[in-house]
């Protein structure tokens, strides 16, 4: 008699030590269970597609949870509503909800995931964008970050991008897709620079770690030779920063039809 | 050998009283004086082209303002970064600086002011946009409110769309473009509903209370020809509500060249 539901999430990730639940700060994760235990007094388990770091943002994150018959029948749009209700004011929306076999997981079963970062490229500090982007003052050259970012596509060994603390069994992963666009913002030559990444799944802190890597070609510091060498070195220490939470949005997971 | 200069400012206006320097509260206004005071010593008065209320945000907005020669020479690109040092961390910058004849008036020169309404049109509540977007949760007729719209275009007496506050000489205002569109927002119908403006210059309120009169369309609840019939009343009570300022932006000011 248990139904699972697939859930999509936006949420603003500031103020978040990030999806996973933690004992004494606030998660993502533990807001929505709260919430949901609020309307229908059951006590689930929300398992995601992807688990976002502090500060990451979601535009259309998976999960999924398995409720018990309620009180009441609910259809899908109700229970969004009764999860959306108690989860004001705080920054995290349910967009949708649809039941799903039992065997659904949402993250075994994703195909790809489109991540997106982006950076305030201009001299001027972001108002309207404060949180939500990576502001960095000079001058990028997007061309020369698009190109370089090719040789990372395919199955290689991400290692010279992989976080400290990333639990994957491997540092293998195939990048699908990477592109870097400019999108112009005003007059005064500022602008938007938007790098988009897809594969099947990410380790931690690859997104951030080839974004900050890339800034450097950006900014004239690295040719695209010093990007191959560092990729190929294996080696987290022969590449470059680690872009900050801020500009990286999880936009959308596609799961077989 | 006072040299007047341009000013384009982009600012959050959440957590201000609007524009306009005010007793008691905070406007945008006073922290622009404030931190050029703190760069130069100077007291001058930022005069604005478009003086926004309370909550409402623009990304292009425009002033003017002289300055005394300073201590050491200073071009506009310094003079921004100094500006911009000291608004620190407001949520307010300066995009450029230009110098300008001292004839210029930020004001009486603009010849078209662009405004954009944001309407957050889905169920889920807004978290990436939350204060940046009107909310509302039934679904808009965009067609319908596009159609509705054109009818005020033109030379006509805006009093149905006035606000209390005015203290325009006159009703009359040349509406010279409004368009509504939408922009999708994700798979679930969520979407993005845009109102744009565009006039030489607008009274006290009048976008947002023709974009609130609008969403009467939207939501079936008008007629166009309510719409006409209250606009034509030339009498603020006949015609729908005042939209949030959250969802307001003055985009840009256009200039003789």
């Amino acid at each position: 008699m248990i139904q699972r539901y697939m859930l999509t999430i936006e949420y603003n990730g500031q103020g978040y030590a990030g999806w996973q639940r933690q004992p004494n700060v606030p998660s993502i994760q533990q807001e929505i269970e709260e919430a949901i235990f609020k309307f229908c007094r059951q006590e689930v388990l929300v398992t995601v597609a992807g688990r976002t770091d502090a500060g990451v943002h979601a535009l259309g994150q998976i999960a999924h949870v398995d409720f018990a018959p309620f009180s009441k029948p609910m259809d899908e749009f109700s229970i969004m509503k009764a999860i959306n209700a108690h989860l004001r004011p705080r920054l995290i929306s349910i967009l949708g909800v649809e039941s799903v076999p039992c065997d659904f997981h949402a993250r075994f079963d994703a195909v790809n995931k489109l991540y997106r970062y982006r950076i305030l490229n201009r001299h001027a500090f972001p108002t309207l964008d404060s949180g939500h982007v990576w502001h960095v003052q000079r001058p990028l050259n997007v061309e020369a970050m698009h190109d370089a970012a090719q040789c990372l596509l395919g199955h290689h060994d991400f290692s010279s991008f992989r976080g400290a603390d990333c639990q994957a069994k491997t540092p293998m992963r195939t990048l699908d897709r990477i592109d870097v666009f400019a999108l112009d913002r005003d007059e005064h030559g500022g602008c938007e620079v938007i790098v988009e990444a897809e594969a099947r799944s990410f380790i931690h802190h690859q997104v951030r770690n080839m974004v900050g890597t890339l800034s450097w070609v950006g900014l004239g510091k690295w040719s695209i030779d010093n990007l191959r060498d560092a990729f190929d070195a294996r080696d987290r220490t022969k590449a470059g920063p680690s872009a900050p939470a801020d500009g990286l949005y999880l936009v959308h997971i596609d799961y077989p039809s």
